[in-house]
């Protein structure tokens, strides 16, 4: 594990730093500006301009091959869907100049609430046909989640009330129907009346990092979009039982399954994932392993949430620095570039060498995020090196977006751009997190 | 600690019993029954029946001298005219012939949705003046769980679906609004506007087993009338709460207030509570202490709501005994009759030896409770004891009902007979379960 030249390895211990930039570090973060306003303004958001729009029946097209053509759509998924409308919102928002992006979000949102929302009960369908019709009516915690971000950041960008409205139903309908009042958390897997699913392979039994932590995503947005006390109570509530209970002491890692008295599981597949929808009900996995770019991703959105609260608790920040630091420490490629995919909890060693999309974009918007807290050399390098890989090896120059999985050397094992998951809201998010890193980091 | 004669000690163990009474059981059981229904018959119902309505205001009155004459009422607590709610309404719903009680409760459910109601925000206020005026709009959990009480037996009584309605809607905002979504449970003492109250005195930062058994008991009375999935659903997580959280591993006693981590605390005198309101901020309570009559009342309570879910965990039944095992060895004064305040949790031994009328009321349910289940023939000796003690010190025979406060020997401390939180619910739901049980343990 070598490390880029020129860079101290030395952990600083400190708070939010402020630093002056010396000339040498100035000009590497002004390059990387360079490079990432670029790939956004002529790559990601050209990208899906182009091609999100589903002329025929409204809401977005999500599947695409590596060429950047259509492939069929024969499923919309509620978090897609969803991804697409945070990403058009926060496009608006950010720059209200762009033409387009409040209309293309406007009309995502027509689609989410005429063909998902659940007249009779409340809450957003799992997935439907591409023209709307029902397919399967589940309520996923996960899928409710992205519901409130994208409907909040919706909201935000254009000040349309029926954003705010969805959001705020959906919120209420997760603390009277998932929230436990016994264990804390929430109910992940239900159906949909909301009564919990099966256990097992349904997920009805078990909770996880993975919802908890966007559902920490979806309230900070939320709670900016409302400013409802509520809203910032939940948050820290989540952030706070996150950190209690989800993220392992020992190695400072995030855990991953529990059941619902939050004692960590060994992984099974559950049926309403990405990796459940694709490969079905599978084995427990037999070791303790943990995600690289999960682990950073929760760094970011807890740092996020706890500004959002206003909450300067110290306490927090080396539970940040240690979830950066696994990951700079194992999960970086610091000869070839990237980010490995999954390593063992204990020892931190990688044992899944491959490098996948999200937890490239994710690494790249959390180790910037550490940068402007702590100013540690080894986040910038860490960044440097992900960043090259994704650059060299992952973008798919000519239609400017990104392959979904490639080996660790870089050769392509699936060069899809799009998928019935992916869109471009991990994508696009880092490159417009990275942006902002950078200017306030040069400002 | 002498039991009555001629009945064993032993413990059972089993399940519930269904034995066979014997000749000399059977008649006990009759006289009870006998002494029971008089003076549900010719004292509580008629004294409530002349003199809890409010003819002035509307509501109900609360507050009478040891002669049954009507004292001032500057306050009309929210719990309390719940409490004469839900007396009425079951009275209804258990003789549906008797006139007028169905009336007497629709004019206190008018009143309590017309002064405390809170339109903008929600819930119900803490206390009104005698005619409606505000005069205390916090929302106090204690509360609000006598409305979704009272209001979901009045629907159950009378098929009115406002009782309904507002029962479900202030259930939906405890979840929103008080469900703790990190460590589980509910926040007990919020602002009008539903935002945690200070901590301290105000209780903020508090949880307790007072309102998390209260809220057993009420969302047991909501699923009877809702029927509803979500309802039968949280209720069965507040039971296993208090089973896992709130009662003493190594005593079977209650524990009694907590941080909102469930860290067992000293109990202190809290706002908003029967011994706040009356005698303000004390110091924290330096010893242990348990009640026998808040632990047996939990014993029935408890099972009434595993009944009301049709959950048949026998598991549960350990708890129950140890609940009436330890009042029945500490609690009930062998001697004199009655059952003492309060006791050591550690070693069980006596500390306050004051007879009360609500622990009395709630003894006698419980034993019974027990003794319909397990057949403990000590459970049955208990009741006579607490019975006796009743009849013969703690009612005013000639107004038909009781005293607030006695000493061990029966001379009162406190001979009013309604105060503004006693009223009939305690006295008068005692006898009615008493008699149910009574018939069917004569069936």
């Amino acid at each position: 594990m070598k490390q880029e030249e020129g860079s101290g390895t030395q952990k600083t211990t400190g708070s939010t730093g402020t630093s002056k930039l010396d000339e040498a570090t100035r000009k590497k973060l002004q390059a990387h500006l360079a490079t990432v306003e670029n790939h956004l303004h002529h790559g990601i958001i050209p990208f899906w301009f182009a091609r999100a729009l589903d002329t025929e029946f409204g809401g977005y097209m999500t599947n695409f091959d590596e060429r950047g053509e259509p492939l069929p759509v024969p499923e919309k998924y509620v978090n897609t869907q969803c991804r697409l409308i945070w990403w058009f919102s926060t496009l608006h928002r950010r720059f209200p100049e762009m033409p387009k992006a409040a209309e293309m979000a406007r009309q995502g949102v027509e689609f989410l609430i005429k063909h998902f929302w659940d007249e009779q009960y409340g809450g957003f369908y799992w997935k439907v046909k591409r023209d709307g019709r029902e397919l399967d009516s589940a309520k996923i915690v996960y899928g409710e989640s992205y519901c409130i971000y994208a409907l909040s950041e919706y909201y935000r960008a254009t000040g349309d009330k029926i954003g705010l409205e969805y959001a705020g139903r959906t919120f209420d309908l997760l603390q009277k129907y998932c929230a436990d009042t016994e264990w804390g958390g929430y109910l992940e897997n239900v159906n949909r009346d909301w009564s919990a699913e099966a256990g097992g392979f349904a997920g009805g039994d078990r909770k996880g990092l993975d919802t908890h932590m966007h559902l920490m995503e979806s309230f900070t947005t939320l709670y900016a979009a409302s400013g409802e006390e509520i809203h910032g109570r939940k948050l820290q509530q989540v952030v706070d039982l996150i950190r209690e209970k989800m993220i392992d002491k020992a190695t400072g890692c995030g855990l991953n399954q529990f059941d619902l008295a939050f004692h960590s599981l060994p992984a099974i597949s559950i049926k309403r994932t990405w990796n459940g929808e694709r490969l079905g009900e599978q084995p427990a996995d037999p070791v303790d392993t943990t995600s690289y770019g999960h682990n950073v991703e929760l760094e970011y959105l807890m740092h996020q949430a706890m500004t959002a609260v206003g909450n300067g608790d110290a306490s927090y920040l080396p539970i940040y620095r240690r979830l950066l630091d696994h990951a700079v420490e194992n999960g970086v490629d610091w000869e070839y570039g990237g980010i490995y995919r999954d390593g063992l909890r204990a020892t931190g060693k990688a044992i899944v060498f491959e490098k996948e999309f999200w937890q490239h974009s994710e690494a790249l918007a959390a180790f910037l995020d550490g940068y402007e807290q702590f100013r540690e050399p080894r986040y910038l390098d860490a960044f440097g090196k992900v960043w090259g890989f994704v650059r060299e090896q992952m973008i798919i120059k000519e239609v400017g977006e990104w392959r979904t999985l490639l080996d660790r050397y870089g050769k392509a094992i699936d060069a899809k751009i799009g998928n019935p998951w992916k869109v471009a809201y991990h994508t696009g998010r880092s490159m417009l997190e990275c942006r902002e890193h950078l200017l306030r980091l040069l400002d």
